[in-house]
């Protein structure tokens, strides 16, 4: 095992603060390619922090620490490394000064307690902090064996990595070679239907693939491994053309590509504009367009009939239609999306009337109908939907959104 | 030591997503007044789920697990456990019907590895997942120490925690006394101000007070322990009547109270309706207000105007009101709320209309730059604010709709 990281802080275990400092530490040794197996976090704890530091020594090479580099007397990481290895700290000199020159430059008065930050065990390098006084170290307290400290907040920490930690592995030779990803994203389609249509191709082991579900989304990372960057990529290549081929449309992209920036481009490609009606998503569908930077060359907006005067007054949507299918239905449905077509002036629209509940369901229109229209150059259609009522309104209104934004990816193909 | 949190997932590892739950699951445990002194992270690997397993079984009484009790060949959780503790595991008919049932619910097709989540190891409860397939267990491999597992979809992990796990946790006398908790919710006001304020109050042992930042918006938790919850709660109340004394208006609810949901109930109160007229933002408010269960008695609905024509077209805002001033100022945010009251015929509107970036912006109207028009039966009044563009498009979206609810609410106070 290569590498573990450590962070500290009685703050996460309250839950006062997300472990960002984990997931980007995680990031950036993914993309050095050196495996990582274990993050633990432990509170301002000397005793704790020791036994941590032990256990984590006799499994990985390098064990990467965030937190407890203060000036504070819970601040203990360093105290508590020297002492968990039985080695004397030495204030050094060149680090006090750096401190007091930052402290003044800040018109800050120096405190004792600032001294503490300038004490590291005996055979640590200074691993320096351009802009804090909170200085880390790289330290191997036996052969084997490197700890490498960085402070809590997250913009010192990601300076010193970048200026001298992440050159710093990447001379150790710590990666077994060069790691490349991808991940592919798929909607209209479970995760367990997707591991069956791929169950062979998730048993491997270079490249993987491992699937990850969240809402109404399924996404699958490939992951390769191989000398240089190149060829992993070129074991990447194959294998996403044969999972593309085995599940048709329902890959929608790869990476960062949202499911509405996918729309978006479709339509910016054939020069078409795009407008919304939402009844029971209430501007979901618009904000999921409007996340993407750029969307006003092809978005021009919409309504958000929620209430069925609105369906009237500004999707003139008939009273009587209303009356005879009910709110949810697909005639209302096409009405409406018609409607948007015809007071934005785009080129196609989406709407969306249901019931996201909890409250307003029947038996004949229970929770989790959604009626969804597509309106465009060559027609209008249709179709009724129903998601379970048993994660809630706010799941819903997510799979709303993006069953729409999916169906008109469909048409556009 | 009372409990541990042990997040299962390559993801994590990767840093593809960020460790939510288990910050989620630690302000739980603090609420509920149970220690926990670790977290810690291991990969979809069977081996090293063991190892932190056993290890943690020597530390703590509670472990609580997340993820890995999917359907796929790297959903390992439950199978891994059993192993740890040499205990064979057993297929739970009621599970494998309820499984059944909520896939063909869905219209799903059910898959044989979908049978793999009936299994729990011999001895085990069922922690029931009231949405998805995949059920936690409540178990004890041994006396004093008693696994909980949950799924790492968030929430189906929070719902099965809501309904089962902390119930069991209270009953368990884990914690050294009762505890009674609430959260006070802010809006315009910054985390250090509030601090700053409150400084002598934010030192106090019992009653605590502990300050959360999050999108625009400022969280109290004030936490109270004695002997029972009646002498807890009575803690509390001179707290929090303190502290609203101190910080007058800026504190819009208490616990799950959403600031949408305070502003509909204002206004439904006073038996009055409300539209939106959103252009940056494109549908966020609305998705916001429509998050709240019942909305429709109050909100209508809106205009989505991203687009100037929309603007034009929907609202009635006049051309040349655009060209004289530009879309984002505030001549053209009241023409927007004044077009939504005429065009929904609702009592209140409010208009966003703003630069999200990251393009667009320039030196006179910047990344960050949002007008927001409050319109009412006493007037129209708007008003420019200027968010930092550091913390991207998102987040400027975020903090727009938040504002724009807040003078409303204020308005109506």
């Amino acid at each position: 095992m290569a590498a573990e990281i450590l962070c500290v802080g009685t703050e996460l275990l309250l839950g006062n603060i997300t472990n960002g400092n984990a997931r980007w530490l995680a990031e950036q040794l993914a993309s050095l390619g050196i495996p990582h197996h274990r993050q633990t976090v432990v509170g301002d704890n000397r005793q704790r922090l020791i036994e941590a530091v032990q256990a984590a020594s006799q499994r990985c090479r390098v064990l990467i620490t965030t937190g407890g580099l203060g000036p504070t007397p819970d601040d203990l990481t360093t105290e508590a490394l020297a002492a968990a290895f039985s080695t004397p700290l030495q204030e050094r000199p060149e680090l006090w000064a750096d401190i007091q020159a930052k402290l003044s430059g800040r018109g800050r008065p120096i405190a004792a307690s600032n001294r503490r930050q300038a004490l590291l065990p005996q055979g640590a390098e200074v691993l320096p902090n351009p802009t804090g006084t909170a200085a880390g170290m790289i330290w191997s307290p036996r052969p084997g064996f490197t700890i490498l400290t960085f402070p809590g907040v997250p913009s010192e920490m990601r300076a010193m990595w970048r200026a001298t930690a992440a050159p710093w592995l990447r001379d150790q030779g710590l990666a077994p070679g060069v790691f490349a990803s991808r991940m592919l994203r798929f909607w209209g389609v479970g995760e367990s239907n997707l591991a069956e249509q791929l169950g062979d191709l998730l048993e491997q082991s270079n490249p993987t693939v491992a699937p990850y579900a969240g809402a109404g989304e399924v996404k699958l990372r490939l992951t390769a491994c191989a000398a240089t960057t190149d060829a992993a990529e070129a074991l990447l290549a194959p294998l996403e053309a044969q999972i593309r081929a085995r599940t048709g449309d329902a890959c929608f992209g790869a990476d960062d590509d949202a499911l509405a920036a996918v729309v978006l481009a479709r339509l910016r490609a054939r020069g078409q504009t795009l407008a919304v009606a939402e009844s029971c998503t209430g501007g979901g569908l618009g904000a999921a367009l409007a996340a993407v930077p750029g969307a006003s060359d092809v978005w021009l907006g919409g309504v958000i009939a929620y209430a069925n005067v609105v369906k009237q007054r500004l999707l003139g949507v008939p009273a009587l239609l209303i009356e005879q299918h009910g709110a949810v239905s697909d005639p209302v449905a096409q009405a409406m999306a018609e409607g948007a077509r015809r007071a934005t002036g785009a080129d196609w629209a989406l709407a969306i009337t249901g019931v996201a509940g909890p409250g307003g369901g029947s038996d004949a229109k229970p929770v989790g109908l959604v009626h969804i229209a597509v309106a465009g150059p060559d027609g209008c259609s249709s179709e009724g939907v129903r998601f379970s009522p048993s994660r809630g309104r706010a799941w819903i209104q997510t799979l709303s959104s993006g069953e729409a934004l999916n169906r008109l990816r469909l048409r556009l193909a």
